[in-house]
């Protein structure tokens, strides 16, 4: 039974539209197909319906870590869902797990790291700002992950406080200047992940990551394509994401001495 | 300190030859770079160098999940890294998530599944065919996480064995004729995801979706583009996989009465 | 030097405006950098810079089959460069080719095959709506090559009225209905083009071919992707074309009897 | 009739292999499905059937440019039909034009020129190493286009014989060494066309296309997906080409004094 603070998704059969909900007692979200009161959902479950005052349906669904990094309060450009699905599985990220990231940005990757590490792991998150540090932990706090995560504010240049991490991401402008940072963050034989908007960020990246003596370098991209879901005319959509970013993956070792 | 059953990744600096392996005192592993012995990796850490009998160097790093569903053993065509990222985020499927699949197939998706559900979550495999069942068990036995699956040989047209399922896949060739049954075992306002190679299937996947009143249908297929990781030549590679199949979801939700 | 009626592409460094232009004594361009009068630019040659009467500067290129099929007057889907340079290629077009294609649409395709058949070949069009007709015969007009064209408002069911074609190219919403006459319009041995949004379309086409007695069978798709010009930030445009239309490609042969 | 010297394109309905050939009164076509003797299909039509001296049916269809430059015989990295399309349509070219390009290589980009320039045209086309100019004559006399183009064993450095051209082509491995000569060689307002496999040569060409008032800048890349042909399970092909190389294309303007 739905009750305060609980996630809901709503969609809407009419138009599509969709809302990621925190409920909050007494609380109206307005939509173009009218006005929804939270308390009208609270005692609701999963899979019921809900109407708005102009008598529109929406139907509560459970919400999910795609929905969810889409549709985050965002003042930074975010990580997406294709790519947030391969850096979890790239990092071996799971329940338990102690990741570290920079920078926090809005807070989509962290939010997601959070999730998959369960309440046995942790994720430390790091940004310079304190701006983003505050919104990405409120994001934290809607999805209610935001126990798992160490919000700090903090320049990396000096260093990551964590030791023997099982995964390490970094999406910050120049990330070859904290490969050492990252290598002594990181339990030798784990994997730092790293994602790059343009080529010659690759570039400087793959010079740095070969300068430190990491292993097993792996630059890709990925595209996601949705198609139209009328049965008699199959077709993708029009118009797609182009570019996100190149995602880099690489393991570290012990120096042989 | 690496002990008997441990899993690991051995990457070579030399020719990029890889191998999983689940560590067995007294076992040998052949490459065409000479014969380590396993017993020269138990006792080590990950991070550290191990030696052929030829002087050839392997590093010994971290499995993941990605390294693991790629060099699965398999009968079947497997289901590849990149889906399985988007499917774990599409689906909500986190510690704790109970989930259902059918077909168990080789036990690519079945052992990543059981990786993200942690201890105190649950995947539920239906395949008719014993051998894969058998052979899939064994492949989540070398991943060490058997323990979270019930492997059942069992035909899904008479229905699922459990209620209130997090999140079902299918990867079946019909899965228009299971979607009663999926509704039946998912908990209403969850998610069900489906893996269909032809644009034909999802033709009478979409009509099935909509038949069984399912909403929030999403149809979509991934690329993925690796590139060479020389810093001064930076491309894509010549070769790339074109196609492995097209991912749809959808959410259940209540029937009106 | 350019004189009226000739066609420029004017491109403004300042903002990436770019304008076809069919130049006319005594007319003017609005632009939002300003007014560009068509007799600054008669007299003048490919090359040089003209300014707008507020002194923004545009460049007098020369115009290509890419600009004008981009920038074509339309009142219907158009077919893309992509596609059309593909179709070109795939369809054996060249100086004096003889080709049929239905329908004419907007005439984007057909201008640009009236371009490559030059003054020795010939394009045949069909449309059933005179509105089309007219448009297209206007864009072909501006693109000077409309006098290689002979422009038919005629159904198609009944038959083309030309044999022995070179190529013949359908881009209508059910081409099953018309591979008999097609294979009757095209020289045997010789190729058919047809271009059709969804997979459905694919289906059905793919049958009549077979029925039909085509062979060397092709279906293709294309992705054009633009890259950003920043030689400091080298990325994928953030947007992309996500589809068009599926290419589908076969030739005659003689019936065996 | 066929005669010989003529071009055909043999397919086989029985295993989709296919032959580029020049009819050569008797020679002989070795395939695994048999013997074919030229002499069989000299006298005969495109469009009929041929049988190997194992009964097996070849069908005699018309050549086109895309079989021809993917059938090229090579010695060098060749141009694909994709690409191709691309070109002759960004770069305007068309029956009459004037069109130089550097290197020759096997000549699959020259050959597809020559085509399309018609007798009207002229392709000049340049590489420093002998052996290639003979191998380009050679692919050039096979699709009997040679007598349109203009073989130059010359290094590029001291400059391009034309000038006034009205297309360009570089595929060459540092193009930003020629942008000087391109713009001599080209008329004002005309494009010049580049090729480079790698994200390190777009970035030097771009700063070279900048420094030397080239205008209207665009890079792009291409990728082409074919489909199965089977009617009732249409998917991709499991495995695409992932990448030929980028495209970068640029118009040169007078300068200004």
């Amino acid at each position: 039974m739905l009750k305060d603070k609980d996630v809901v998704f709503l969609w809407s059969p009419e138009k599509g539209d969709t809302f990621l909900l925190n409920l909050e007692e007494g609380a109206k979200l307005d939509s173009r197909l009218g006005v929804i009161n939270h308390n009208d959902i609270i005692g609701r479950s999963y899979g019921d319906g809900v109407r708005t005052h102009l008598g529109s349906m929406f139907y509560i669904l459970r919400p999910n870590v795609l929905e969810f990094s889409r549709r985050i309060k965002r003042k930074t450009q975010i990580i997406f869902p294709k790519e947030i699905g391969m850096i979890i599985v790239a990092l071996g990220v799971g329940p338990g797990s102690k990741v570290v990231e920079c920078g926090t940005g809005s807070g989509s990757l962290t939010a997601a790291l959070a999730h998959f590490v369960g309440d046995e792991g942790k994720v430390y998150t790091y940004d310079r700002r304190e701006e983003f540090s505050l919104l990405a932990r409120r994001n934290c706090e809607k999805w209610n992950v935001a126990h798992r995560v160490e919000f700090k504010v903090k320049d990396i240049a000096e260093g990551f406080d964590e030791r023997d991490a099982d995964a390490l991401f970094l999406d910050v402008p120049t990330p070859w200047d904290y490969l050492r940072q990252a290598k002594e963050a990181l339990s030798p034989g784990s994997r730092l992940g790293i994602l790059v908007p343009t080529t010659n960020q690759i570039e400087k990246t793959l010079e740095g990551l070969n300068d430190h003596g990491y292993v097993d370098i792996q630059v890709m991209e990925l595209f996601l394509r949705y198609y139209k879901t009328n049965a008699k005319r199959i077709r993708p959509e029009d118009i797609m994401v182009g570019h996100t970013g190149y995602l880099i993956f690489a393991s570290t070792v012990r120096d042989i001495t």
